[in-house]
Protein backbone atom coordinates (compact mmCIF):
# COMPACT_ATOMS: atom_id res chain seq x y z
CA UNK A 1 0.00 0.00 0.00
CA UNK A 2 2.89 2.62 0.92
CA UNK A 3 4.52 1.02 -2.08
CA UNK A 4 2.22 1.85 -4.27
CA UNK A 5 1.16 5.32 -2.54
CA UNK A 6 4.37 6.00 -2.86
CA UNK A 7 4.56 5.06 -7.02
CA UNK A 8 1.62 6.78 -7.73
CA UNK A 9 2.33 10.06 -5.98
CA UNK A 10 5.57 10.29 -6.76
CA UNK A 11 7.99 8.22 -8.76
CA UNK A 12 5.77 7.40 -11.89
CA UNK A 13 4.85 11.15 -12.11
CA UNK A 14 8.50 11.47 -12.27
CA UNK A 15 8.71 9.10 -14.72
CA UNK A 16 6.27 10.90 -17.19
CA UNK A 17 3.60 7.54 -16.12
CA UNK A 18 -0.18 9.31 -15.88
CA UNK A 19 -2.98 7.45 -14.27
CA UNK A 20 -4.11 7.01 -18.31
CA UNK A 21 -1.03 5.66 -18.70
CA UNK A 22 -1.56 2.61 -15.54
CA UNK A 23 -5.14 2.71 -16.81
CA UNK A 24 -4.12 1.14 -20.40
CA UNK A 25 -1.78 -1.14 -19.21
CA UNK A 26 -4.16 -2.36 -17.50
CA UNK A 27 -5.92 -3.32 -20.65
CA UNK A 28 -2.75 -4.16 -22.58
CA UNK A 29 -2.03 -6.85 -19.83
CA UNK A 30 -5.64 -7.82 -20.03
CA UNK A 31 -5.17 -8.32 -23.77
CA UNK A 32 -1.10 -10.27 -22.91
CA UNK A 33 -3.02 -13.12 -21.12
CA UNK A 34 -5.82 -13.37 -23.01
CA UNK A 35 -3.71 -14.26 -25.67
CA UNK A 36 -1.32 -16.49 -23.94
CA UNK A 37 -4.83 -18.28 -23.28
CA UNK A 38 -5.21 -17.43 -19.93
CA UNK A 39 -9.23 -16.58 -18.90
CA UNK A 40 -7.71 -17.05 -15.24
CA UNK A 41 -4.95 -14.10 -15.52
CA UNK A 42 -7.43 -11.79 -17.87
CA UNK A 43 -10.10 -11.41 -14.93
CA UNK A 44 -7.28 -10.26 -12.69
CA UNK A 45 -8.22 -7.09 -14.24
CA UNK A 46 -11.16 -6.97 -13.06
CA UNK A 47 -12.22 -6.07 -9.27
CA UNK A 48 -12.74 -9.17 -6.96
CA UNK A 49 -16.11 -8.00 -5.68
CA UNK A 50 -19.20 -8.75 -5.55
CA UNK A 51 -20.16 -5.55 -7.03
CA UNK A 52 -18.42 -5.91 -10.28
CA UNK A 53 -20.83 -5.94 -13.20
CA UNK A 54 -20.42 -7.55 -16.65
CA UNK A 55 -23.59 -6.21 -18.90
CA UNK A 56 -23.80 -7.83 -22.35
CA UNK A 57 -26.96 -9.12 -23.36
CA UNK A 58 -27.80 -9.87 -19.60
CA UNK A 59 -26.71 -8.39 -16.49
CA UNK A 60 -23.87 -10.80 -14.58
CA UNK A 61 -23.13 -9.28 -10.80
CA UNK A 62 -20.09 -10.51 -8.93
CA UNK A 63 -16.85 -11.19 -9.87
CA UNK A 64 -17.23 -14.71 -9.11
CA UNK A 65 -20.13 -14.97 -11.92
CA UNK A 66 -18.32 -13.14 -14.37
CA UNK A 67 -15.75 -15.60 -13.91
CA UNK A 68 -17.79 -18.35 -14.78
CA UNK A 69 -19.35 -16.62 -17.77
CA UNK A 70 -16.20 -16.15 -19.36
CA UNK A 71 -15.40 -20.05 -18.91
CA UNK A 72 -18.39 -21.38 -20.12
CA UNK A 73 -18.16 -19.11 -23.20
CA UNK A 74 -14.42 -19.52 -23.67
CA UNK A 75 -13.67 -23.01 -22.66
CA UNK A 76 -10.54 -23.90 -24.90
CA UNK A 77 -7.95 -21.63 -26.45
CA UNK A 78 -9.37 -21.87 -30.27
CA UNK A 79 -12.68 -20.29 -28.84
CA UNK A 80 -10.50 -17.64 -27.10
CA UNK A 81 -9.16 -16.46 -30.55
CA UNK A 82 -6.59 -14.05 -31.09
CA UNK A 83 -8.18 -10.48 -28.88
CA UNK A 84 -7.08 -7.15 -29.93
CA UNK A 85 -8.58 -3.76 -28.52
CA UNK A 86 -9.07 -0.38 -31.09
CA UNK A 87 -10.43 2.97 -30.93
CA UNK A 88 -9.69 3.56 -26.70
CA UNK A 89 -10.71 6.63 -25.34
CA UNK A 90 -9.39 7.11 -21.60
CA UNK A 91 -10.87 9.36 -19.36
CA UNK A 92 -9.98 9.76 -15.96
CA UNK A 93 -12.92 10.60 -13.57
CA UNK A 94 -11.20 12.53 -10.58
CA UNK A 95 -8.22 10.42 -9.12
CA UNK A 96 -9.86 7.18 -8.55
CA UNK A 97 -12.28 6.51 -11.04
CA UNK A 98 -11.76 5.85 -14.68
CA UNK A 99 -13.77 4.82 -17.73
CA UNK A 100 -12.95 3.90 -20.88
CA UNK A 101 -14.95 3.52 -24.53
CA UNK A 102 -13.19 1.11 -27.39
CA UNK A 103 -13.47 -1.67 -29.65
CA UNK A 104 -12.87 -5.47 -29.57
CA UNK A 105 -12.04 -7.72 -32.03
CA UNK A 106 -11.70 -11.27 -32.38
CA UNK A 107 -9.84 -13.37 -34.72
CA UNK A 108 -10.93 -17.26 -34.16
CA UNK A 109 -11.03 -20.41 -36.98
CA UNK A 110 -14.73 -20.68 -38.43
CA UNK A 111 -14.60 -23.79 -36.58
CA UNK A 112 -14.05 -21.83 -33.28
CA UNK A 113 -16.92 -19.71 -33.78
CA UNK A 114 -15.48 -17.07 -36.40
CA UNK A 115 -14.37 -13.41 -35.96
CA UNK A 116 -16.45 -11.24 -33.42
CA UNK A 117 -15.90 -7.30 -32.42
CA UNK A 118 -18.66 -5.13 -30.76
CA UNK A 119 -18.35 -1.50 -28.97
CA UNK A 120 -17.24 -1.66 -24.92
CA UNK A 121 -17.41 0.77 -22.41
CA UNK A 122 -15.46 -0.26 -19.48
CA UNK A 123 -15.69 1.63 -15.84
CA UNK A 124 -12.68 0.69 -13.48
CA UNK A 125 -12.13 1.92 -9.70
CA UNK A 126 -8.27 2.60 -8.64
CA UNK A 127 -8.06 0.19 -5.88
CA UNK A 128 -5.31 -0.83 -3.63
CA UNK A 129 -4.67 -3.75 -5.66
CA UNK A 130 -4.31 -1.64 -8.41
CA UNK A 131 -6.58 0.20 -11.36
CA UNK A 132 -9.32 -2.76 -11.67
CA UNK A 133 -12.58 -3.24 -13.94
CA UNK A 134 -15.69 -2.61 -11.77
CA UNK A 135 -18.40 -2.66 -14.71
CA UNK A 136 -18.04 -3.82 -18.51
CA UNK A 137 -20.64 -3.35 -20.61
CA UNK A 138 -19.55 -4.78 -24.03
CA UNK A 139 -22.28 -4.70 -27.32
CA UNK A 140 -23.99 -8.41 -27.82
CA UNK B 1 -23.28 26.58 -5.74
CA UNK B 2 -23.95 27.35 -2.56
CA UNK B 3 -27.41 26.24 -2.08
CA UNK B 4 -26.49 23.03 -3.54
CA UNK B 5 -23.69 22.53 -0.88
CA UNK B 6 -26.05 23.29 1.57
CA UNK B 7 -28.49 21.41 0.72
CA UNK B 8 -26.17 18.19 -0.56
CA UNK B 9 -24.37 18.35 2.75
CA UNK B 10 -27.12 19.55 5.62
CA UNK B 11 -30.80 19.64 4.53
CA UNK B 12 -31.43 16.47 1.97
CA UNK B 13 -29.54 14.21 4.88
CA UNK B 14 -31.77 15.46 7.19
CA UNK B 15 -34.56 15.24 5.18
CA UNK B 16 -33.32 11.60 4.25
CA UNK B 17 -32.95 12.12 0.75
CA UNK B 18 -29.74 10.23 0.07
CA UNK B 19 -26.95 10.73 -2.98
CA UNK B 20 -28.88 7.94 -5.08
CA UNK B 21 -31.99 9.09 -3.86
CA UNK B 22 -31.16 12.07 -6.39
CA UNK B 23 -29.42 9.82 -9.55
CA UNK B 24 -32.97 8.47 -9.31
CA UNK B 25 -34.83 11.60 -9.05
CA UNK B 26 -32.92 12.68 -12.35
CA UNK B 27 -33.74 9.15 -14.49
CA UNK B 28 -37.39 9.65 -13.42
CA UNK B 29 -37.43 12.93 -14.62
CA UNK B 30 -36.43 12.40 -17.63
CA UNK B 31 -38.90 9.47 -17.71
CA UNK B 32 -41.17 11.87 -17.46
CA UNK B 33 -39.95 14.44 -19.81
CA UNK B 34 -39.83 12.09 -22.54
CA UNK B 35 -43.86 11.25 -21.67
CA UNK B 36 -44.55 14.30 -22.32
CA UNK B 37 -42.94 14.12 -25.83
CA UNK B 38 -40.19 16.99 -24.51
CA UNK B 39 -36.64 15.31 -26.31
CA UNK B 40 -34.65 18.36 -25.13
CA UNK B 41 -35.70 18.17 -21.69
CA UNK B 42 -34.90 14.83 -21.14
CA UNK B 43 -31.66 15.80 -22.54
CA UNK B 44 -30.98 17.53 -19.80
CA UNK B 45 -30.25 14.49 -17.86
CA UNK B 46 -26.87 15.10 -19.60
CA UNK B 47 -24.07 16.82 -18.90
CA UNK B 48 -23.72 19.35 -21.85
CA UNK B 49 -19.86 18.75 -22.83
CA UNK B 50 -18.24 17.55 -25.74
CA UNK B 51 -17.38 14.31 -23.43
CA UNK B 52 -20.52 13.29 -23.14
CA UNK B 53 -20.56 10.16 -25.07
CA UNK B 54 -23.34 7.66 -26.29
CA UNK B 55 -22.79 4.38 -26.87
CA UNK B 56 -24.38 1.70 -28.81
CA UNK B 57 -24.58 0.27 -32.51
CA UNK B 58 -21.84 3.51 -32.52
CA UNK B 59 -19.72 5.80 -30.11
CA UNK B 60 -21.25 9.19 -30.68
CA UNK B 61 -19.02 11.80 -28.40
CA UNK B 62 -20.22 15.30 -27.44
CA UNK B 63 -23.82 16.87 -26.13
CA UNK B 64 -24.88 18.42 -29.05
CA UNK B 65 -24.14 15.12 -31.24
CA UNK B 66 -25.97 12.68 -28.66
CA UNK B 67 -28.57 15.71 -28.86
CA UNK B 68 -28.73 15.23 -32.82
CA UNK B 69 -28.59 11.41 -32.54
CA UNK B 70 -32.32 11.70 -30.21
CA UNK B 71 -33.91 14.34 -32.51
CA UNK B 72 -33.29 11.95 -35.49
CA UNK B 73 -34.11 9.17 -34.20
CA UNK B 74 -37.40 10.32 -32.32
CA UNK B 75 -38.58 13.12 -34.85
CA UNK B 76 -42.35 12.92 -33.74
CA UNK B 77 -44.35 12.16 -30.56
CA UNK B 78 -45.49 8.79 -32.07
CA UNK B 79 -41.63 7.80 -32.29
CA UNK B 80 -40.63 8.61 -28.94
CA UNK B 81 -43.79 6.33 -27.56
CA UNK B 82 -43.80 5.86 -23.87
CA UNK B 83 -41.02 4.93 -22.02
CA UNK B 84 -40.50 3.40 -18.30
CA UNK B 85 -37.21 1.91 -16.78
CA UNK B 86 -36.61 -1.20 -14.74
CA UNK B 87 -34.45 -3.29 -12.94
CA UNK B 88 -32.40 -0.13 -11.75
CA UNK B 89 -29.63 -0.74 -9.54
CA UNK B 90 -27.59 2.35 -8.35
CA UNK B 91 -24.06 2.38 -7.59
CA UNK B 92 -22.24 5.49 -5.57
CA UNK B 93 -18.56 5.99 -6.57
CA UNK B 94 -17.76 8.14 -3.66
CA UNK B 95 -19.47 11.37 -3.60
CA UNK B 96 -18.91 12.65 -7.19
CA UNK B 97 -19.51 9.40 -9.52
CA UNK B 98 -22.37 7.02 -10.10
CA UNK B 99 -22.94 4.36 -12.49
CA UNK B 100 -26.69 2.63 -12.82
CA UNK B 101 -27.69 -0.25 -14.50
CA UNK B 102 -31.28 -1.09 -16.09
CA UNK B 103 -33.30 -1.99 -18.57
CA UNK B 104 -35.79 0.64 -20.62
CA UNK B 105 -39.11 -0.39 -22.19
CA UNK B 106 -40.79 2.01 -24.54
CA UNK B 107 -44.85 1.17 -25.84
CA UNK B 108 -44.98 2.50 -29.01
CA UNK B 109 -47.47 1.11 -32.29
CA UNK B 110 -46.59 -1.07 -34.94
CA UNK B 111 -46.68 2.08 -37.23
CA UNK B 112 -43.90 4.30 -35.42
CA UNK B 113 -41.77 1.47 -34.69
CA UNK B 114 -43.43 -1.31 -32.37
CA UNK B 115 -41.94 -2.36 -29.34
CA UNK B 116 -38.45 -1.71 -27.84
CA UNK B 117 -36.63 -2.56 -24.66
CA UNK B 118 -32.97 -3.05 -23.92
CA UNK B 119 -30.79 -3.28 -21.34
CA UNK B 120 -28.44 0.21 -20.42
CA UNK B 121 -25.85 1.57 -18.22
CA UNK B 122 -24.87 4.45 -17.18
CA UNK B 123 -22.27 6.82 -15.68
CA UNK B 124 -23.30 10.13 -14.11
CA UNK B 125 -21.08 12.97 -12.00
CA UNK B 126 -22.06 15.06 -9.54
CA UNK B 127 -21.74 18.43 -11.27
CA UNK B 128 -22.58 22.20 -10.21
CA UNK B 129 -25.93 21.91 -12.14
CA UNK B 130 -26.64 18.49 -10.29
CA UNK B 131 -26.33 15.27 -11.53
CA UNK B 132 -25.86 14.59 -15.17
CA UNK B 133 -25.66 11.55 -17.33
CA UNK B 134 -21.43 11.91 -18.58
CA UNK B 135 -21.58 8.17 -20.57
CA UNK B 136 -24.62 6.21 -21.46
CA UNK B 137 -24.65 2.67 -22.96
CA UNK B 138 -27.12 0.85 -24.36
CA UNK B 139 -27.67 -2.03 -26.16
CA UNK B 140 -28.21 -1.44 -29.92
Amino acid sequence: MILRLFLTLVALPLLGVSAADEVRAVLDRQVADWNRGDVRAFLQGYADSAETTFVSSTVVKGYQQVLRRYLDRYPTREKMGNLSFSDLDIRMLGRDYACVTGKFHLVRSPASGGNAEGIFSLLLHNTPAGWKIILDHTNP
